[in-house]
């Protein structure tokens, strides 16, 4: 297991973090400034600036995307099928001019949710059949591409409107349906918040092995949670043995940035030059 | 799969859906007013009213017991588990007086939350292999005095603080380790609240068979949650597709009552006749 004490080469900030604290090309400056190598960016704030700038941003600050955020939200109405695709085509031509390794997919849950205006249904099973087909059909664009595909399992109190992937078993069962030669484009992004809970954990991360790991994604789970979405914690704060499960992931040979997602009302109100200093010793002392 | 919509004679009420209108002698009134058959009321609403008073209150409304809620929170200091196992034993001995079918366990998460003042824990892992011994344990006891006992795999977003155990399987897991000869002793208390996420919840519903299925619960899941403890739906105004999991429960031959369980407080605020009335019009339309 690597030692992270020391320095914070490893951390790696999703942008979610402190999307409320300024725009990309701000957060890029701030992560300069506190020595951080490697971002993950929402599609919404690449869009707030534009692609273009985005890129020129990140390639000014030598900066390494451990990913990008995100595709999915594949369940929609049958007359939607079309748009949904191309939407996440455009996110992996997006991935790949910004240089990310991967794109994470939530996935997302019951239609009326995932794609609003859909049709209002209950059948998370039609739904989890609409999730595989739309990944068969995604993976062919983005091998094309070079961009693997990282299915993110999110916390069952995200199945209905979010993502109808709720484990790290579900989602290697998607992987090995539809990429059963390990071939790299098809994996899993994990995150600590939405799998930490699970019995199954240490033997599905033993499962994906090396070559489905594709990002590793760490906060924490506070108690009591007072908001389902925006109430994450920091790592430390919470419940989660954070170190046993990177541990158990690097066991498999996973060797990337360790990335810092927090989405939280608590941490959005703070000052962006205190949370990046709070991530990076959060980082040292319990990652 | 029976039909509801004629009647409500299998509906029951966990009292804990009315808690904040009334005393259990009060909610006990309500039940017959609206010609609800059978109940499963909480231990702090035993005592609040006293167990022979609660006795002789079930007894004259004829009431059945489709459950006691609740045993459980297992989870403590090596220094408290006397007193946990004592607990528990009074629990069963409550339920024995008013002739509960079962008594439902919540097991406990971490043990700082499950006891509180019990030293702080991250370790989920050495919690499930505290409830696996402190069950073992209870089994005996509840055997003697022939009250069987229903694991209730509690949402994944409970785990730390008021179940480790959260899913079917996971509970299944542990009625095989502990009963594997499906004596009837200890089954699993299903509410569709907790399990109609998990992709494995019909194949789990079926390796339960009807020894294992002691009681089924119902409420929905509603979209947005703001509270994951107390915003819980009334039957229909959710997501969850409760008839299809009525339906798996019941093709194992489970026969038993479909137990309204609503933490809510929105419901809490409403009067009680109108909480049974809707209670009783949605047993008969969606559940």
């Amino acid at each position: 297991m690597r030692d992270f004490s020391s320095d914070h080469r490893w951390l790696s900030l999703n942008t979610a973090t402190v999307r409320k604290q300024g725009d990309l090309i701000h957060i890029i400056e701030a992560c300069a400034r506190h020595g951080i190598r490697a971002i993950d960016p929402w599609r919404d704030q690449v869009a707030a600036v534009g692609l273009e700038r985005a890129v020129r941003a990140v390639r000014h600050a030598g900066l390494e995307l451990s990913g990008y955020c995100r595709g999915g939200m594949f369940t929609s109405d049958a007359a939607r099928r079309g748009e949904v695709r191309d939407d996440n085509r455009r996110a992996v031509d997006e991935a790949a001019a910004l240089g990310a390794s991967c794109i994470v997919l939530v996935v997302g849950g019951l239609p009326q949710y995932s794609r609003p205006g859909s049709v209002t249904s209950k059948d998370i099973a039609a739904a989890r059949a609409q999730v595989d087909d739309a990944i068969a059909e995604m993976l062919d664009y983005a091998r094309a591409a070079k961009l693997p595909l990282a299915i993110e399992p999110l916390h069952p109190a995200y199945a209905a409107d979010r993502a109808c992937v709720n484990t790290t078993k579900q989602a290697l069962d998607i992987c090995d349906r539809l990429d059963p030669g390990h071939t790299g484009a098809l994996g899993v992004a994990l995150d600590v918040y939405h799998i930490w809970w699970d019995p199954e954990l240490m033997a599905q991360i033993a499962r994906a092995g090396r070559d489905r790991l594709l990002a590793f994604h760490v906060c924490d789970w506070l108690v009591p949670t007072k908001d389902i979405l925006n109430d994450r914690g920091m790592m430390g704060d919470g419940v989660i043995d954070i170190r046993s499960v990177r541990a158990a992931v690097e066991a498999q040979g996973f060797a990337g940035y360790s990335e810092i997602e927090i989405f939280s009302n608590d941490w959005w109100a703070r000052p962006i030059d205190e949370v990046l200093r709070t991530c990076i010793e959060r980082h040292r002392t319990v990652v």
